[in-house]
Order: C-alpha cells, then structure tokens, then sequence
C-alpha cells in the first residue's frame, strides 16, 4: 500500500490522537465505562456498578479475610526482602539496599498473586465493568517507603497505553489491592470524579525510550493545569481512595489521578492489576515509534483469564 | 578572656547544643511548654491550654467573623497581585510572573496585617502560652500555588532559630492565619504531638549562609527517620492541622512539624507570626558564623507588642 493509504488507515481508526503539536484538545469519550448491565448475578451491587460509571473508580472494603491478608503480606514482604529467584530485568530495588522496591510481571512471579490476579473479586468485578473476558495488561507490586515516598502528577494511564502501547479502546481496569493501610497523609491515590468522560489530546511528540523516565516522572501525555482545575471544580473537587489493608481500589483506564508524596513515616505497598478486554488487544502504538517492553504491557500473548472463586491460600 | 574561658562560656550557656559532629543525641526539654497557670483570665480554653502542653500545637476555629476574613483575603490577594511598595528584599516572586510567593516582615508592609499580629487572638494568646510579653521574631505572608507545591521536611524551627538566630531557650510559638481553605490533600501542617518535649541536636556543620537554599529545603538541623519514626509511634501517630480560611494554628517552637506536597489544584496561602518572649531575645547563632538577616530573625530592635482587642478592619 501506499504511504497515503497507510495514513488513511492509520488515523481513521484511531478515535483517541494523542502526542499531538499545537494545543491541548478535549474530546468525549467514545466507549462505555461500564461495558455491562447491572443484574442480580453481577459481583458487585448496583449503587457500586452507578458509582463506577458516574466517577470512574469504586473502592471496595473488607474483601479479604484475616487469613487471606496474612498470605498477602508475608508474600509482599518475601518478595521485598530479596526477589527471590525473580529475574533483575523485572525488578526495580531501592539505590542503597537489596530492598525491592517494585516486581512486575507480579502474576508471574508468584504463586499467591497470580491467585489473586485470577479472583472473581477482581477479575470476576473487572469482567463485569469490561463486558467481556479480561486478560492482565500488566501488573505488579509496589512498595513505597516512608519519609521519601515521591509524588506522581496527574494523568490518564490511558493516554500511555494508547500513545506507546496501542491500546485501541477505553475497554481496561485497574485494580489496585492496598497491602498497607492507606490513610490521607501518606499519598492515597486521589482522583478527578468524572474525568474518565472526557479524552484529553496531549501535546508533545514521545521521547524514544519514554518508559526509562517516565515510570519515574511523567513529563509527555500529562494534561495542562487549567484543565484539570477545571474538571476538578466541574466534580466538586477530587476524590480520594483510602482504607485498610485489603481495600480494593478499581479505576477506570482514563479517569484522571496521582497522588502526593509522602513525609509521613508510614509506607504503603499495593499490587496493581491492569486487567484489559480480550476484545481491546494491543495493536501498534499509536504515537511512539516503538511498542514498550513486555513488563509493562503484555502484547506477546494474552490469554483470558479463568476466574477462580472461594478463600485465597498461601 | 583566654580562649578556654570563652568556650567554657560559651558552652555553659548553651542548653541545646546542636549542629554537632558523631551521632544525633535526644535530650529532655528544659523549658516549660506552657509558660502560664490557667486562669479565667486565659485568652483559651482550660481544655486548649492542656492540649497546647501534652501535644504542642493547638487549633482554634471561627476565630474571625467574615468581614474580617474578606479584610484578611483582600489584603493578602492585593500584595500578591503586586507586592505594592514593598522593596524587592522583602519579597520572593514566583520564577515565571511578578506574582508574589511570599512577603517577609509582613507586620511592617500592611497595616491589617500588622493589626492581625497584634490582635488579642493571636498575641494575646502567644503572651498566655509564653507568660511573658512577646515580640514578632518573625512574619511573613505565604502563598503557595495548587499543582506545583513543594513538600517540607519535618524539623523542629526551635533547632535553627538557636543555632542560627540565637535564640536561647525554648519560649517561642508561631501562629499560622489559614488564608484558604486547607484540607487533607493540599499540603496541611503535619505534626509529632510531644514530640516539643524533647531537643534533637542534629548532625552536621551550618554551611555559610545556610538560610539561601534552607528556606526551599533543609539539609542540615532535621532529624533521622528513624528517630521521628519513634517519636510518632509514641504519640499513636501523626497529627495534621486542617481548617476553613480564619483558623488559626499555634505551634511551640520544638514541636516537629512538616507538610506534603500538593498536587491538587487547590492553593495554600496564609499569615505567619512567629511570637518570642521578650525575655529570651537573640543573643550571639549558637552553632552558625553568623546571624541570618533581619527579615528571618528581628534582633534590631524587638519591641513588646501592645495587644488590641475588637474587630479587625480593613
């Protein structure tokens, strides 16, 4: 084909242009949030399903037992302390220790969290908010240390995974499952309500290698400060999702959020499940010149997950 | 005098030595916390005034009716707006506008300011917590933009003013006049309760003119994680200091304190005087070469404050 066909072909399907020269450009979104009927069967309860689809993220508390939580903990903090046999290419350690400070790949790497992964209170909930068989985009653990916990800018995770993943449709959930209590001082995940209506075309071309910096900080795909003024007064003000360890946090792939640093002396460590549509397969990146790496977005070959039911065990 | 003289003096009259080589070293206040027996009389509380000893800070709402509070707000935008007659020393301006950050020896460049610093609220209170008339040590109007603000590590102002102002003893207390609204997520005061009780001597040599990057972070006089971690764990926590525009937030000069960042999209702004007791003036920095100007520390000519009593006007 020729180059003009290629274009043709290349824009016309791509319904979220993103990296963009000139000015930042604000579009509806063209997808449903909640891709499902709310009925008697769905794993989560119809003020829950409204919730989601009206503001983009639902927390869910007390989803775990004691003896579920035990399991998790002491894995998350195996896996901290040394690895394990877990290849260095999938783990990011502390500058001045042995300490792990992310494991990506998490349901690769260990037994637990893959269960977890698989649990009908995740998959079972991202499945229902999807409207189709999900597979893991990427997942991981994070733990972020007290007195030094980095604060992370407003963005949609969309944006990314559209822009460097090819991603093509608002058709994916985050899950993350909280590991330590997340109060308001020690950086919760703080959210823009309603945000995820609306796609913000971001300007700026991609650096190659733009995962290397912006796993760190994100400076390509992030949205001008009028605009998220401007969404957060429309909601009423942002949101922010705090709980024990256990709580649930699931958020919509392009509601906007960050959250702030951290001087309290308090850590928080979470696992993070991105759970996408088996129908929204990663095609090629729609702004980068090259796809990112298989950590962080899992294009080799995504298999549908089987939901599992009944108590987590170690 | 021979040297040996001199530095027996010298050290003699220091009870809180800091700036130190080795190790950190914890030792027991030596000062009271609240300097007056309370009476009816009292400008607080009886409850307010225990508060203010066991945990050292205290929170006071509703303390300004709204025609002060549009007095208050209106001053603060006009001298933000322009900074007025104000000489350029006096004055930090945001990097990108003339818009001003902060304006120091604010008692001296606005009348309802001055006013406010002189107000039974706020000095008389400051004379009740110190049993002593009291002077302005320090004042300054801050305003810090929403998306972009700066976390500040915990430390204790008691540590530098001794060892960079010389101030003897611990018979200070600041007061903040909240000018916005500050919640949970735009960088509120965060506090050690207790922690006033105990002096830190700090590791580490004052570099010449410390207070020239001092101010936009600390590096020298804060403390060890480890040891604010205890502190915390010991007071079942850290506190944070939220309120409506009007509360107004006293502090004790050791009690370790701190703020997150803020990446939300709301401001921070507010009044800021720092109330010494006329008995405990500057002498000679008790571990820096030499003294800090005089907008960070008035040892020209402190004067004891008349208070006034009766509303604020413009």
């Amino acid at each position: 084909m020729n180059i003009q066909t290629r274009h043709d072909m290349l824009t016309a399907q791509d319904e979220y242009p993103t990296r963009v020269p000139g000015e930042e450009r604000l579009s509806e979104r063209k997808d449903p949030v909640l891709w499902s009927e709310w009925s008697e069967d769905a794993p989560i309860g119809k003020d829950e399903a409204e919730h989601y689809a009206e503001n983009g993220y639902l927390v869910r508390r007390d989803m775990f037992d004691a003896d579920e939580l035990k399991v998790l903990t002491e894995t998350a903090d195996m896996l901290r302390e040394g690895g394990g046999d877990i290849p260095d290419n999938d783990l990011i350690r502390e500058p001045d220790s042995d300490a792990v400070r992310t494991v990506f790949r998490l349901d690769e790497h260990s037994k637990a969290f893959r269960r977890l992964a698989c649990d009908r209170r995740l998959a079972g909930v991202a499945e229902f908010l999807l409207g189709d068989e999900v597979y893991l985009h990427q997942s991981r653990l994070n733990y972020k240390p007290g007195f030094a916990g980095k604060e992370f800018y407003w963005h949609s995770d969309f944006e990314t995974w559209h822009a460097e993943d090819g991603m093509p449709r608002m058709r994916a959930v985050s899950a993350s499952v909280l590991l330590t209590p997340n109060g308001p001082h020690n950086g919760p995940l703080l959210l823009v309500p309603g945000s995820q209506d609306v796609f913000i075309s971001c300007v700026g071309e991609t650096p190659e290698d733009n995962h290397e910096t912006s796993l760190k900080e994100q400076k390509v795909g992030v949205p001008q400060p009028g605009t998220i003024d401007r969404m957060a007064q429309k909601a009423g003000g942002i949101a922010s999702a705090q709980g024990e360890t256990g709580t649930v946090i699931f958020f919509d792939c392009n509601t906007l959020h960050g959250s702030n640093g951290n001087i309290t002396p308090d850590p928080r460590a979470n696992a993070f499940f991105v759970y996408n549509a088996m129908s929204n397969a990663l095609t090629r990146p729609y702004a980068a010149r090259g796809p990112r790496p298989d950590f962080l977005a899992n294009r080799a070959a995504p298999q549908a997950i089987r939901t599992v039911s009944g108590k987590l065990t170690g």
